[in-house]
């Protein structure tokens, strides 16, 4: 494990790490932030993951979350968002929404992609168990969040595992994969046909079967470009409804799908996620 | 002029624009945040000045400054750092730190420099008069700040015009340019051998002769790598202090020059200019 930088931020430190990844079979990138307190015993960890194109710093430099992070005392970890390198499979086309920086947070099954595109198991498990070995964290104490492509992996990895992750929060995710062309492309490329891998990694699927008992945290842009064809917070607002999952969807008139959004209510998300992470 | 984005952030807009620049004798590009004051009336002005390598986006995008200068109703704008495009003459080694991004916010004299390289009367004359006439900023009440290259952009033009700029504070800004590598090459390249000129831009050298009487606010990284080279804030400091100049220069242990830096401290300088242009 190389950390390749590592830069004061509101009195915390801004790190880069770089690692071989035993899910991925090849060497990744991921970011952490330690804030203040981490200097004086372990701290909770909150997970962000990007979205399509995406690598470990968009988040990193662009949200501005490190100011409230340092305040609450809480840890972020920003993993790339694909297996890179010169081995590892792309879109055959070089298409920006699917093979590199477009893992979807899955682990393929269909060659050639399943040998690298593993970041379900990557994010999941691999990389909080190397976390908690190296670094000041506390790693019973995490919560997850994401932004579009990122926000569908929030949703599905707190979906799946509700004892690993105390919150989970979105801005702008793409709530049913399954049922979106930037979803069927990737499903269909990493899963092939097999439906039912496809409903184990869509929120509104897993909501309607899944006896989710927490409460769930969406900001949507009311201007964002891909809410109606991509993103459909409406499927996720009903499934909500139906499996009586409490879902906060905040709806702000007039924001699109960039990082300026996601800065403007980035301090909110973490309040709400220092709550569930304090205790 | 051609708004070319517009984006809600904070409530306000964060808005890129190109227009013909009559200094530059070219199209350039810049940016400015409208907060939602901006909505009711007039609001004043705060100027970011970029370093070596920036355009008018660094600031935008990585400072996340918006979110108190929308709490404050200033608006911000962020020029690029030197002409641009097809005709405008670079570096002949297209070194990185003269030329394209390394514009020195001086008039050059000397060819081919003289035409396109104009940001002094860019930024201090062109810019305020077509920003009064196209967006409800109250350019009697404007501020300017900057970050190294920016810093010493932000200092020299508040010596100058003591009275067009209300307050003036930077970033580990390059504070005597005719004594460093970097100042340098830029006065070298873009006036020549004529040592007036250099140090008619040259903060230390403005404060010892110029009976400058507003108060100076620096932060200054510990571990900046270009501290002892390039920046020289004990060379400020001793001007100032000869001069009766009343600088505040907070030293911030284990902070390095990047965004990260200016991010974490952005919040300050802002409020200390909001107290100048409320007023």
């Amino acid at each position: 494990m190389d950390i390749i930088e590592d830069v004061l931020c509101f009195g915390g430190r801004q790190l880069r790490v770089k690692h071989t990844s035993e899910s991925c079979h090849c060497d990744m990138v991921f970011s952490v932030f330690l804030p203040p307190q981490a200097e004086q015993g372990k701290v909770p960890v909150v997970w962000w993951l990007s979205g399509l194109t995406c690598n470990d710093q968009n988040f990193v430099t662009k949200a501005g979350a490190q100011r409230v992070a340092a305040e609450l005392g809480v840890a972020i970890v920003a993993p790339d968002t694909s297996p890179r390198g010169d081995g590892v499979a792309d879109d055959p086309d070089g298409a920006w929404d699917f093979g590199l920086g477009a893992g979807f947070y899955v682990n393929a099954t269909q060659a050639p992609y399943d040998r690298h595109y593993r970041m379900y198991d990557y994010v999941q498990a691999e990389l909080p168990a190397l976390l908690a070995k190296r670094f000041p964290l506390d790693i019973e104490r995490q919560s997850i969040m994401g932004h579009s492509m990122g926000g569908h992996g929030a949703l599905t990895l707190a979906l799946r595992h509700p004892d690993q992750y105390r919150s989970v929060s979105a801005f702008a995710p793409i709530c049913v994969p399954s049922q979106v062309s930037w979803g069927q492309k990737a499903f269909g490329g990493y899963f092939g046909g097999d439906e039912s891998l496809w409903l184990e990694h869509d929120a509104v699927a897993l909501i309607e079967k899944s006896g989710f008992d927490k409460p769930i945290l969406v900001d949507q842009g009311a201007a964002d470009s891909f809410l109606q064809n991509q993103l459909k917070p409406e499927l996720l607002e009903q499934a909500c409804e139906r499996a009586g999952v409490a879902l906060t969807l905040n709806q702000r008139e007039g924001y699109d799908h960039s990082y300026f959004f996601i800065a403007s209510f980035i301090e909110e998300h973490f309040r709400y996620h220092g709550r569930f992470l304090s205790r």
